[in-house]
C-alpha cells in the first residue's frame, strides 16, 4: 500500500506507540511485505528468525519488537506487537469505508466500457477502455482493470485475503490480518464467470497483460500472474505464488503458496503443484511430476500384479 | 425446524390424512432427521429397516407406513407414503414465500453491521452485530449469523440442500426434498468469496464460532463444523457431515457425507475423504490415509522399476 | 446460431469479403460448428486437415480458404481468413447489445414463475411456467428455460464459452473466439448455488429434462448433458462433452472436452475422466478407472513393501 502523501516517521511512531531507534526526520511512502518493499516504505518483523531478512530488504523502516543492528540510512520502530502496529497502520490509512452506492462516485471508467446490471465497482477503482464489466461482478475497492478487459458475470475481484494470525493462547483462535492491497489486472484479460481473485495483504496481486481464465478459479492475495496465460475452470491458485508467462493450467489443477511456476510451463487437469516447476515443460499428478514420468508411474503400477506373478509363483 | 407454536397432533393428522394410534392429545413442536430430533417433535420414516431406530429416537411422534409396536408415551402416525406427507407438512407449515424486497421487513440486523449493495437478506433471517455483509451475497430465509462475521462477496448462505428422492418408476427420476432448515453462523466466523452453504433439510447447517473458510469452498446440508476450523479455496463437504474443533482443510479437499473427522485433524490440499478420521493427525491422499503412510507409499511406487529389475535382471 | 430470417448468400459474401464459388441465388439460415451444422447452414474452416470432413458435414456452405471440389448443391465462400470471417458474421447477425435492465423487456417469462431480487434475465431470454430464478442468479441473452426449473443463487447461465485462437506471432497470445449460441433448460432441472454454465460458441449447451446438479458446477460450451443426471458440487464438464442420461458424477469429478459418457454411468467422487466411458459402469480415479480396477490397484500398491522383502529379504 502507497501512502497518499509521505508520511513523517514521528506521526507513525505516534499512532503505533513506538520508540523511533535511527533517523527522526523522514518520511514514509508506504507499507509492503517483505518481498514487495521498496525504498521509503516501512516493514514489520516479530519473529527473531526474520529480523535479517527485514532489515536488509529494500525497506527503510522496521517495525519490530527488539532493538537490532542496521544500517544508519534506516530507522527501526520499535513497539511490543509489531502485528498489532500493522492493524493500526491499515485502519488509520486505508480504513473499511464501504461504498454504499453500486459504483462510487470516486471510480473511474474507461471510454466504451461497460457496466452492467448488479454490477458493484466500490471507492477508488480504475476500469480501462472498452471493457465489458458482466451483471453481478463485484470489484472492490482500489482495483485497477486495464483495457478491452472482459469480466465474466458473479466474479469477485478484489475479495479479502485468507490470512490470519494464529493465537496459541487457548482456544486457539485467529486472528484475521487485514488487507490494504490491490488486485491490478493488465490489459486484453478475460476472466471467466464465477472467479475469486483476492487482492494484496498489503502489495498487489497482479494478473499479466493477454492472460485468460475460466470460471470458478480461485487466484489468492499477492499472486502474480504473467502475460498469456491460460488457466482453464476451477483451477486454484494459493496466494503469493508466481507464475511466469505462458503457464497453463488445465481444469481443477491446484497449486500451492509462495512458489514459482517458470515460463511455458504445462500441468494437466487435476494436478496439485506443492513446489516450484521448470519452465517449458508439461507436468501431471497430485503432488505433480513430469508428465512422462508420472504416464511411467501409472504403467508401473499396472505391472505389480504381474511381478508377484514372478516372485510368488502365484 | 421448530413450529412456531405447539400443532395439535390431530391438526397434522388432519393435514396429512393419517390415523393416529397412541395419544391424540398431544401436541408437536416440530420436525426434524433422525439425528437431530428431539422430545415432541415428528419424524418420518417409510422403510422397515429404519422402523426402529426411528421409533427408539428422541421423536415423539413417528410418520410410518405400517402399524408397529412403540412406548406408550409417543404416537404413531399412520400414511401410506410418509415421504409425502413429510412435504406437506414443509409446505404447511413453512410455505416458500420470497421476499421481493433486497432486506426483508422481517430480518433483524444487529447494530454496526454493514449489509452492501446487491446483498439479499430474505425473510427471518437474523443478523448480530459488527458484521460485514459484502455486495452480492445472498442469506435465504431463516439463516442466522452472529456477532462480528464477515461474509465476503458473491457468497450463498441457506441454498437448498441437493437432496432427492429417487423413483424407480421408469424413467427413473428425482423429486426433490423440500428444504425447512437454516444455516446457523456463530460468532467471530468468516466465510470467503463465492461460497455456497446449504441450509438443512429440516435441521440446521451450523458453523462454530471463529471458523475461518477462504473463497468457493462449499458446505452440505446438514453439515456440523465446530469451532476454529480453517477451509482453504474451493474445499467441498457433503452433507450431515461433523468437523470437530480445530480441523484444518487445506484446498480442494473434498469430505463426504454423514462422516466424522475428529478434533484437530489437518487434510493436505486435493485429498478425498471417504470415512470418517481420527482426530490430531496429519492426512493426505484420494483416498485419503495418514499423510506419513502416503507418502512413504509414493516412494515405493517409485521403486518399482528396481525392483523389477532385481526380479527379471532387464 | 439461428439467423433470424435466410440471408441471402450474396449478403453474408459481402459482408465478409467472400468470392462465391457455387450456387450463388441461395440462402444460409444459421451458423454452426462441424458437428451441429444442418441443412441450410454455413461452416467455416481453415486447415486443410478439416476441409474435407467439413465439405462431407450436413452444411450447405463452407467458408474456406482455398478452392476444393465441393458437391453441386452447395457453395464456398473463398476468404483469406475464414476465423475472422466467422467473427464478422457472429458481430453482424448477434451483435453484444447488452440490456441494461434487470430483466431484459424482450424476456418471455412463464406462468407462476418467480424471478428474485437482483436476478439478470438477458434479451430474449425465454423462461417456462413455475420455475424459481433465486436471487442474483445471472441469465444471459438468448437462453431458454424450461418449466420447473429451479435456478439456485448467485447461478450463471449462458457465459461465454473459454475458448480462444491461438496466435503464434510473437508474442504467443489468444483471440478471444465470439460466442453466439444459448444454454437450453429442459423442463424440471434444478442447477445449484454458484454454478456456470457457459453457452454454445455457435450452437447449444443443453442439460436435458430432469437433471440435478448440486452448488459450484462448471459445464463448458456446447456440452449437451442427458436426462435425469446427477451432478454433486464442484463437478467440472469440459466443453463439447456428451453425458447421456442418468449419468451420476460424484464431487469434484473433472470431465475432459469433446468425449462421450454412456448411459447411466457413475463416477465417484474426485474422478478425472479424460476420454470416453461407457455407460452402466462404476468408474473411480485420476485418470479414471472401472471402479473395481482401481479399488485392487490400491490394494496391490500396499502389497509392494512385502513383494520388496520377498526378493530382497530386508
Amino acid at each position: 500500500m502507497r501512502f497518499e502523501r509521505p508520511v513523517p516517521l514521528t506521526e507513525i511512531a505516534s499512532l503505533i506507540g513506538a520508540t523511533i531507534i535511527g533517523n527522526k526526520n523522514s518520511a514514509a511512502t508506504g507499507i509492503n511485505e517483505i518481498h514487495k518493499v521498496e525504498e521509503g516504505d516501512l516493514v514489520f518483523v516479530d519473529h527473531p528468525k526474520y529480523y535479517q531478512k527485514c532489515i536488509d530488504s529494500a525497506a527503510t523502516f522496521i517495525i519490530i519488537n527488539q532493538p537490532t543492528d542496521f544500517p544508519s540510512h534506516k530507522a527501526l520502530l520499535l513497539v511490543e506487537q509489531p502485528f498489532e502496529a500493522y492493524q493500526k497502520i491499515v485502519q488509520h490509512f486505508r480504513p473499511f469505508m464501504p461504498s454504499m452506492k453500486n459504483v462510487s462516485d470516486s471510480a473511474i471508467i474507461g471510454e466504451q466500457t461497460v457496466i452492467m446490471p448488479g454490477a458493484y465497482v466500490g471507492n477508488h477503482v480504475t476500469i480501462g477502455n472498452n471493457c465489458i464489466i458482466y451483471p453481478n461482478v463485484v470489484i472492490m475497492d482500489h482495483c485497477i482493470i486495464g483495457d478491452n478487459c472482459i469480466i465474466q458475470a458473479g466474479t469477485i475481484i478484489g475479495s479479502d485475503a485468507f490470512y490470519y494470525n494464529k493465537k496459541t493462547n487457548r482456544p486457539v483462535h485467529y486472528k484475521k490480518m487485514l488487507s490494504c492491497g490491490r488486485v491490478v489486472i493488465e490489459n486484453d484479460v478475460e476472466i471467466g464467470a464465477g472467479c475469486t481473485i483476492d487482492r494484496g495483504v498489503s502489495g498487489d496481486t497482479l494478473i499479466g497483460a493477454g492472460t485468460k481464465m475460466d470460471n470458478l478459479v480461485h487466484i489468492g492475495h499477492d499472486t502474480v500472474v504473467g502475460k498469456n496465460c491460460l488457466f482453464a475452470a476451477q483451477v486454484g491458485i494459493a496466494g503469493a505464488t508466481t507464475l511466469e508467462d505462458n503457464v497453463i493450467l488445465w481444469g481443477q489443477v491446484g497449486v500451492s503458496k509462495t512458489l514459482t511456476i517458470g515460463a511455458g510451463a504445462e500441468v494437466y487437469a487435476q494436478s496439485g503443484v506443492p513446489a516450484s516447476l521448470d519452465g517449458g515443460k508439461k507436468y501431471f499428478g497430485s503432488p505433480v511430476q513430469e508428465a512422462a514420468v508420472k504416464m511411467k508411474e501409472i504403467v508401473w503400477i499396472k505391472r505389480i500384479p504381474e511381478l508377484w506373478k514372478k516372485v510368488t509363483g502365484e
